[in-house]
């Protein structure tokens, strides 16, 4: 069935080069994981459940006989229980942030990974990058959701000579202990409540030092 | 930590007993799925990724001394890839609907099901109605999407006895084969397209015979 | 053209009449406001901008030769930027809210109301509940949510006397008060932030003392 | 209380030239409009619903002493009943679309322009390229939807020297005639059915020739 990035190149390269007045393409493409439903401990064979762990993503662009291609993922929301500190940070006369050593991240990560070029094993390459992404978010000991930004992109750039740059857009999803001292109850992290606003945006690119001129490769990207 | 029915019948307990003039309450309560990051082929200690598979419900009423709970599971999406026809049924002069006997069949399952009392020991009872609704979404040869709504709650009340009714709602999420015969093109089965709408909205309960009084289990229940 | 609780009867009736195995149903539609767009001071003639306001919806319920209607709409955010108190509600050893006599009083109005019988002029009902729902959120100084939503309810049960009851859903969207103190700057019921959660949703049903009883009308209506 | 796009500044120039190791900053802020309720014929004095017709939007962008506004509207949601053709288009094996000269032309606009500079009168400049927006899809015969977004962006420019470009995303949102053919029923373009997919995503740019340099300003714009 081949993979969507090889399915994404071949659909532009049909406008691309078929029509004369057509001379650029993007194609993005979503593609969302199934797993075989287990019966009696065996994988059914035609029933499936949608899978978690976010959605594979892909953008090719064209312009003549240059190609892009930007692979990538959503929605993979991890969380740590603890390994999670934040202190030492700048302070100004408007902060109000408590410094902790013991706190939960969570994030969902959206990453999007620029290959050098276009001859790649598409499938291997992504579950390869995937996997990277998922372990070091997990085994890095976090002193900032920055710094775990930095090392993943980082890990995914030494084992991946075929990815140039990796752009990951990571919103912090605060976990804040609930104050329960006015009840006389102690709370040793354990009861947090979720909440959605504010919330810190961690955005960031990690980029080989010899990375290739990125041409167009991000001019039809989403945004994250 | 405890299961959430039984956090929800405490949590009510406590408002309807504390204060004279609370006499009743609903809680409810959504359960999110998280499983451990596996490193170098472990578990990891305290990082996570959320679950697919739906999301797990209850929703609890409570009525002065009697309490009803209803649980549940919402956006549990499922697909059968073949296995599943549609024919044989009634037309009338505004029937275009053809006939097939072998198609895709997918849904999102939200189920509800209401226990007959609330000695039930939750995290188990949930387990095994959830696996039996995916399996047998999975080993039912399907008619109809209307039939296996009746085979996978028929299912649920004949394994488990403390489950006195079982309400379902599915989606029909049509997959449509795409015409290709202008291009010169076959499509045995091979391209679809997910169509949004119009589709069909598969609703049914299956009760025991024998059970009990709802009372005021469904009061509070959100619709599906 | 007709109005949808018109349309959901024909319907209904329809399948009701039409066949001998259907003995009931359902039907709830959704009704999407337009506005004409205005070009140099006149209102375009085929051209439209979707409206605000809220969604307008009705769910009609047959069994066999009854027939229920229950309109309403959902969506309608609306506020109040003063005239919005709370305070002397019941404390006890767990209540860490602080009172107040000047808060942001905000919402998204869910409201269904059920008609007594189907003889009606529904857009002008549907029309005038609105407004009454709008301008009663509007005029009532506030002495809780609560209050509102039973003031709201009431004075359409009095100006209805086709609507035997109405059923709201508020979410208590609330506003808090940014504490400036730290950084030695007033905040005189300036500067909010809008959390989503945690958040009270304040629900409740204004039934009028002679309305008739509800057979199946609420059956089918999706909760709030 | 000043314009969004004058806050983006002010927080950005807080973080740039209060820090030394901040060496750019982007601001995106999104407003939401509310209309004041209107009791017996007057506007209330503290009591709002919220607005339809899209959400303001800016995105603010600052590298060191150079700093860039685009500013924009998202889910304008707008229709045309008729005065909407398209066809003519090129043709090729696998074209099936058939022609027509009168649909229905709908979308959900997203545009966002570029400011050639920041001094600007934001609120003004927004207000009326709106209301060109809008009213140039109202009143242009549409012989595409390519060719309305580019007259929408071709009156902006003309009427507004202080925008170098604007760029716009608009799904065509289809709604395709109910074939009623086979009921023996006619169907004069009075019955549609709003197909969510699949659907062309319409979007381009129109620049102003002699545009400045974009810089950096679309660097932090989200994709549409």
């Amino acid at each position: 069935m081949g993979e969507i990035e090889e399915f994404g190149l071949r659909l532009g390269r049909h406008f691309v080069d078929d029509f004369e007045w057509v001379t650029g393409a993007k194609i993005t493409i979503e593609e969302y994981g199934w797993d075989r439903i287990g019966v009696d401990g065996a994988d059914h064979g035609h029933a499936f459940s949608r899978a978690g762990g976010g959605t594979r993503t892909t953008v090719v662009t064209i312009d003549g006989p240059s190609a892009w291609v930007v692979s990538g993922l959503t929605d993979l929301v991890v969380l740590k229980s603890t390994g999670s500190e934040f202190w030492g940070f700048p302070r100004d006369r408007y902060t109000s942030l408590t410094e902790t050593n013991d706190r939960i991240l969570a994030t969902a990560v959206t990453a999007r990974w620029r290959y050098a070029g276009t001859d790649v094993d598409w499938a291997k390459s992504y579950a390869d990058v995937r996997r990277i992404l998922i372990e070091s978010f997990a085994v890095k000991h976090s002193l900032a959701l920055q710094q775990t930004l930095y090392y993943m992109g980082e890990q995914v750039l030494e084992a991946h000579p075929e990815v140039a740059e990796i752009r990951m857009s990571m919103p912090n999803k605060h976990h804040f202990l609930v104050d329960l001292s006015p009840f006389g109850l102690p709370n040793d992290n354990e009861v947090y409540y979720a909440a959605d606003r504010p919330y810190g945006l961690i955005e960031g690119t990690v980029t080989r030092d010899d990375a290739p001129d990125p041409g167009r490769a991000w001019q039809a990207v989403p945004g994250f």
